[in-house]
């Protein structure tokens, strides 16, 4: 029985530096959370960026993102960001991603993210120690 | 004929801030990149935000947006970042967007954006004084 | 006896959004960092910024701030960020503010902060509540 | 006769994602602002950062810096940034920065560069073309 399927839960405060003068989180802060906490999910699998960079020599860029803003958040608000594995291929994962508020969903997330060459930039196999706990 | 199916091009550079320990452009710096381009194409339109906001009590907020990754941007790139009217509706406007490297596409977005009351958040009409310039 | 001197410490990893081109964490970012340490020293004496902003019509803005950078930190560092009361005015308050690297220091900060009208920017007194907590 | 004492300006505009909830500028956004100026007064002496690294080497970092916030700036606004050296040392340059709206200063830097070789950060000479040029 694998991680897979479990949903990886990211507390995240809101502070002036992510809202904007229309008085909530800018947009593009969203994706700034969801960076946090796809790493950290990453580094529930023992691997951190740096660590994927220098002893494998590779790196995950975001390949592409779809993002609802349903709700904004508010300075000072207490958020939950997850990440879950939707689907792996060979060199790609797509997770989706959440905000929320307590119950309430603020934004969603799809990325699809793909492991490349940390020289090149081309694609390459996701390495075996993580596929093998995600599979 | 109206401005609508033009396509608005506006430059940017980049810097420091806007790239990441990859060497590259951080993915997030890109959907800040699209925001400077629409309020300069709604500025072309006899509109800023701030000016939105305190005569007619409105603002654009963006509902989702979808970005596709080709080619990553380096640090000092000279980037063009295009915004292009897609659809119009009562409340809501869709625009494409483009980062592109002289001929080179970088980075290809779509960008829902809807026009909420500044108070409340809740949707509203396109002012007329927009919308009569986009129809 | 008051928290006065005490030396309020946060946790802050490093994310590629906080990076650079350089490989190390942007200068800017550092100020990012002491923003959230500031206001989770605040948050201890039972405020936030938006409940000072909404119940007392005042908030904490920079007024002036200097920075030393000694040694620069990396990608998925794990940082303490402190805060220390070093002097506190009618309006102003100073701070002293430290970016660590387990005992490593990276970044050497001061600022000050003036409590102001929510409304005119104007200096007020700072709120008594929080005063006799700094005393 | 060199471009020694001669004050650099650069226009930079506000938009969202420079500001905060309290409905101005951002603090840290001023040092990005003050980045940008740096970098285009660099390149008036035909070099980019990204060619200092190829080329010579070496990349300026900020060893240290001091900010005056003495007036807000608004979404939209249209800002002056200035650079002007007030000091070379062998590996080191101080620089004059500010911020102003028309005639009104809103905020004065001044910032502290450390030519450092981009591989060992540490410092080295500034590189003959520039000095030569800035003396």
């Amino acid at each position: 029985m694998s991680k897979y399927h479990q949903v990886f839960a990211w507390p995240v405060r809101v502070y002036f530096q992510d809202t904007d003068a229309g008085g909530v989180v800018y947009h593009a802060s969203y994706v700034n959370f969801m960076e946090r906490a796809r790493t950290e999910w990453l580094r529930t699998f023992g691997y951190s960026n740096a660590g994927l960079m220098k002893e494998l020599g590779v790196v995950f860029v975001v390949r592409s993102m779809k993002l609802d803003y349903l709700k904004p958040a508010l300075l000072d608000d207490m958020l939950t960001v997850t990440a879950q594995v939707k689907e792996i291929g060979r060199s790609r994962i797509t997770l989706d991603q959440k905000v929320q508020r307590g119950d309430e969903l603020l934004t969603e997330g799809e990325v699809h993210l793909v492991c490349v060459n940390v020289e090149t930039f081309k694609p390459v196999s996701v390495p075996d120690v993580l596929k093998k706990q995600w599979d």
